[in-house]
């Protein structure tokens, strides 16, 4: 496997026809690309995680709501604006925690507001330039988050991370796996463990995969190996993505973050979260204010939906995500640079002057 | 499902022909006993957690040192004890964390040698019945612990338990689902939280099988969603079972425990460690002395040997226990009563008096 390897994990086809995808449910088994068309299948895709990260959901949704503008065949405007906001709403409806799918479409529905006087099909090229526009920002977020990132880290260290915030979450070198990315790429040879990540296995699927194929070793450890990892000394920091972040730095993130970060403050681990300012949100003021997906119990009780593996009619509880509580955080990895506590402060600076 | 139903973990058959233990591998999907009489059978199942949980495995191993007697068909007492140690020392080497096989193991060589005078026949039936007191004497120490435990629970509590420390683990009620066990038959109301406990999943396959089957009504979880149960006030106590006890306190259980008690010490939950004094290993001075048995990395990468789940060549770090420090355990529940810090002392104590 070429070293530094990265596949594509969400982008819109030459001919602005299709969005393509890698399909994340068959990996590692299976390297497969998804053209979809339809929104249905785009809605899918999303809901079912063929296309996940908080970043890519909300390139592929931006993509997604391009080709359902493309395919309205309307008189005036106002008819086109109707149809795109009830794509729009549908395409929200698909998963309600990662802030980006709403920023991104949001966006998007700003472009055809501003632009109403314009001719539709004007409006659809506009519209293009956005979603292809949402792309090419977020590779360039990610390498700036890979650049800041890499700054606090020493070669040699022993970085753990939780679910999959790499290139597969993103359009380019991820947000957490952005420094790991980069740091690989100028020959730092970092010790790499990866939590499994419970139920859906985005680290052993994703993660493991993503670094493998970049020519890293990382060491795979079901998510209750972390504390006995970290207990060992071979962890000098965490690094972790975010699906939202509130306005006090409390950060959203995959099942388990949370853990994670209370196992690093008590081996004083540094614990950072890696995320783009479109994943910010100034709506929320704290993590109680994110709602947070449940997703179906077979997710645990079934291994991968194929065997039965807890008896049948018992209880469960599955939350796709958990707040960090910002206390818990170091520091907080942007494009423009690493903010340091206290976050309601350091926040609202970048948030203002896109400075840190 | 009878409330409060018990199936029988390990056990030698009337006659004292075999050991018969239910094929824990097998559920929940299926309750299924399996009726062993050759050494190497034996030795497998220990070897395969169809028979596990260190009380479990220490009776089972005593049961399967008393069918290897009497196969031995020897002239005299030498030729007897050799093939003896022979069959002792190869059912110690199934597995090395759990303090409980080697201590019962030690127990029936003794009656052995106290007895070397006597007749083999003779021997052999003493061997029967301390392998009978073995099993026997396990079910009074789980139930005395579930009493000693269940005093630190109040009606209506959270309580939250990692892999399978029940009835399943021992003869009988369990270590740490004893009190749960007690309270149940005493109608109590306990709002169970189990980890599903990877690689092996014992909290879904076993715990939850076991909790369903006596009428409660768990909750099951993946291991990393503790941190977000407990941080929303549902769980008042955290019980788990211990495979051996250092002579500090520190205890060594089922890998995950130990980020179990970080979290519990975060929000400020007991953490409570339920073990029979045939656990406790005045020779290890610390955990950094308990040997940690590694385990096959199929048991991560694959579901259940089934599905790979991870990009080959992966490199995986599969320990099986990890140690908890006993700065972390708010209370040890033995079959003598609680024992608090300072545990070096508390420990010494009980093992001199037998009270706490």
């Amino acid at each position: 496997m070429t070293k530094s390897m990265q596949y594509e994990t969400v982008a819109l086809d030459d001919d602005g026809d299709a969005l393509v995808i890698l399909d994340q449910t068959k990996l590692p088994g299976e390297v497969v690309s998804l053209r979809l068309t339809r929104q249905e299948d785009i809605r899918r895709a999303i809901r079912l995680l063929q296309v996940r990260g908080a970043p890519a959901i909300g390139a592929a949704a931006a993509c997604g709501l391009y080709l359902a503008a493309k395919s309205i065949d309307a008189d005036d405007y106002d008819a086109f604006y109707e149809r795109l906001k009830a794509a729009k709403d549908a395409l929200a409806a698909t998963r309600p925690t990662a802030v980006n799918l709403f920023r991104a479409l949001d966006r998007m529905e700003n472009v055809a507001s501003a632009h109403r006087e314009q001719a539709l099909p004007r409006i659809k090229t506009l519209l293009r330039d956005e979603a292809i526009r949402i792309l090419e920002e977020d590779a360039a977020v990610c390498r700036a988050i890979g650049e800041h990132g890499l700054g606090l880290l020493r070669d040699g260290d022993g970085i753990l991370t939780h679910c999959n915030a790499g290139y597969l979450a993103t359009t380019r070198y991820g947000t957490a796996l952005a420094p790991i990315h980069l740091g690989l790429e100028r020959g730092y040879r970092f010790k790499l463990f990866v939590d499994e990540t419970r139920p859906l296995l985005q680290g052993a699927r994703l993660t493991a995969f993503e670094l493998c194929a970049a020519g890293a070793e990382p060491t795979l450890i079901c998510d209750n190996m972390a504390a006995c990892v970290m207990k060992s000394g071979r962890v000098q920091a965490v690094l972790v993505g975010c699906d939202r972040l509130a306005a006090n730095g409390d950060a959203c993130n995959k099942i388990g973050t949370l853990g994670v970060a209370i196992l690093a403050k008590h081996y004083g681990i540094p614990f950072y979260v890696c995320v783009p300012t479109s994943t910010f949100d100034p709506r929320a003021a704290t993590g109680d204010d994110i709602p947070i997906e449940q997703r179906a119990p077979e997710e645990i009780t079934e291994m991968w939906y194929e065997k039965r593996m807890a008896p049948r009619g018992v209880r469960v509880y599955n939350p796709a995500f958990d707040v960090t509580d910002h206390e818990l955080i170091t520091g907080i990895v942007t494009e423009h640079g690493v903010l340091r506590p206290p976050y309601g402060e350091s926040i609202r600076r970048v948030m203002r002057d896109g400075g840190a």
